[in-house]
């Protein structure tokens, strides 16, 4: 494995056992050997689940069968199992045989019904996945299964990750406590469309699928879709929200809980962030006074994506231009003599130029740091969006020069 | 300087005299020491130019400047002065100023007036011009303009370029003789979005303005239009086309001397992608069977760009996962079972899958050739596209994280 992060958080969080849930790991020797490489989550009945997946057209075998199943009753149990190690992707019609052989294996061994049952595959694309030594340990995995787990559930779908990432968050509902935990995993492949990477969060609320669903779906817009790493987007993206309807039940938006699962889902994706294939610095890029948000959005990925400017920040060069160059490509409206540009409170430039008080020095002091903000404002309307990105370093390449060998 | 691409060329070509074209280069230290930096072309009246800008909203002084002047009459005669080592973009109103003073010596001491002097300036954006250098030599470039002469040019404007770039092509129309040579620069910042760098075709053809610019805008989406690097956008990337009327007259589109000019321009094109930051291999990616030709270049582009394929071209690895993983994110029609992609003459996948005759010693032996063809069809209809890239290697990081120190 690769050494950890630099922006890797010190440690794991401490996160809270959600009633209805029990999670279990094990080594199933996918494809990784001397660790674990699947994980279940056994949810109790009553349990309802939201998801949002990829919209890649080539996306998995796996993703389409959650797809199908996400709108299921919630009336008996669920599960959910997750492998590292092989994505099932691009594997034809032998990888539906997988999954379905996955689902049946799960369903018998935790009494629950295959439409119930949702996987994931992570790893690599185009190679027959050996559901075999997956079945092969569900009986175990079903036996083991434990309330908490989490971390070692978050250390089983780890593949090129350098850090296991989870984020909890308990908050008082009706004067009742609900509780919110979360696992993620993902480190390259990572781009701002639908969900990316795989998440699985859990709580114990009670909460109607459609609310659940639209919360989560509206959620991830603001969180897992606003960050990048390489801009490329997985096959696999999934993003799977289980509350197991153990404490008080939610029935609107807006509210204590929603705010904390947003910073859950938001504290994961930066953590996706900070384990970005050789990342070194952690970028925030802050746009306001867009047209619209949605030439916002626009101009904040051309910046979050350009090679340009992630190798300039990996070389700790405060070279603006680039991030000139990116707001020119980005085909938002834009006015150079109306643009202004900011490293943290740094004014680097306005009025078309660089500003008067601006020296190299403060620049090449400030991209010293390890947490970037990189704040350009279009001068224009109120349209405004973030993303979070890192630099692009040589690690990135070595790490997928030679990910296969 | 760099080292020499491994995928130049051996020698810069022979490029034959264009009648009515005169040419000289200077060392005007704008940035660079102790190399030539500043190139000025003079057409004799009755040359036809036409043009290709990038679309970039933060576009520089110099390209707005020829976009209002590129419409104008050909009665008189013309000039073209490129300087490297400074972009002036993004360097506000005195930028335009910049212009003005640049225009106005060349005007005076070439004798043309100022709306035919074209200009382009390519190296670092945001830093003030010093004009001043240039307008110094303006006199004596003027003085020692000479025919032929475009290999010097082809030097001056280099910036990051490891080999200058140049390609002719002589052609018989209607019994006699039509020259066309041209001369580029490019190697960062490449994508392909309208001209992409800078490149000067001059022609001793006779072409009305519309005519000229209907062939350049036509040819230029078949060429530096298909041709990525980085995916980024250049401020300044302009092609001007220069025809100087002293041979046969053309009056319609689809003969031998718009072959030759495609023939030219596809060859400079090439040239910048072998020229491309770090490039070890060259890349031509062919897309047949999409829908539409829009879907097919969405595919090309999706490949084209990917970092997470371009960096396994760099490791030599048969990764063609990562191909479909493209396909997928290209927001393209496409169907997982309908696709075949192929490493020159091996199918690597089929109908869903990796082919059964595929073996991975074959794709890795065909992957550490210099020049590769990856081949997607997408088996859905007659749409198809074709772009050229390069790889993606430690030495793009390296350059472009130490680009101004």
């Amino acid at each position: 494995m690769a050494t950890r992060s630099p922006l890797a958080p010190d440690t794991f969080p401490d996160l809270p056992e959600i009633a209805g849930l029990r999670l279990a790991s094990a080594a199933a020797g996918v494809r990784y050997q001397g660790r674990t490489d699947v994980m279940l989550a056994l949810l109790d009945p009553g349990t309802t689940v939201a998801g949002v997946f990829t919209r890649s057209a080539t996306r998995s075998s796996n993703v389409r069968d959650c797809e199908a199943k996400i709108g299921g009753d919630s009336a008996g149990g669920a599960a959910i199992i997750v492998n590292s190690g092989n994505s099932n992707a691009f594997t034809g019609k032998a990888g539906d045989g997988s999954v379905t052989r996955i689902c049946a294996a799960v369903a018998e061994a935790a009494g629950v019904t295959e439409a119930r049952v949702f996987t994931s595959s992570t790893g690599v694309i185009g190679e027959r996945l050996p559901d075999e030594r997956i079945t092969a340990v569900v009986g175990d995995l079903v036996a083991n299964a434990v309330p908490g787990a989490l971390e070692d559930a978050a250390g089983a779908i780890m593949t090129t990750d350098t850090f296991p990432k989870g984020s909890a968050r308990v908050v008082e509902v009706d004067g009742q406590e609900v509780r919110i935990a979360g696992i993620a995993k993902g480190s390259g492949m990572i781009a701002p469309d639908m969900a990316t990477m795989l998440v699985y969060i859990f709580t114990d609320a009670k909460i109607a699928r459609p609310l659940l669903q639209e919360m989560l779906s509206e959620l991830s817009d603001r969180t897992f879709n606003c960050i990048t790493v390489d801009g490329d987007t997985s096959t696999s993206d999934t993003l799977l929200l289980a509350a197991t309807g153990q404490s008080v039940e939610i029935t609107e938006r807006g509210g204590a809980f929603e705010a904390a699962l947003g910073e859950v889902m938001l504290d994961l994706a930066h953590q996706v962030v900070r384990d970005g294939e050789g990342a070194t610095k952690f970028v925030e890029v802050a746009v306001t006074g867009a047209a619209t948000d949605a030439d916002a959005r626009k101009v904040a990925s051309a910046i979050a994506n350009s090679p340009l400017v992630k190798t300039a920040v990996a070389g700790e060069d405060p070279n603006w231009g680039r991030i000139v160059m990116a707001v020119g490509k980005s085909d938002a409206e834009a006015d150079r003599d109306r643009l202004t540009i900011r490293f943290g409170d740094i004014e680097v430039a306005r009025e078309g130029w660089v500003s008067p008080d601006y020296t190299e020095d403060a620049g090449a002091g400030y991209m010293k740091q390890q947490e970037l903000v990189i704040g350009v404002d279009l001068g224009l309307g109120d349209g405004a969006a973030t993303m979070w990105t890192c630099d692009l370093t040589h690690a990135y390449i070595q790490i997928n020069a030679d990910y296969r060998s």
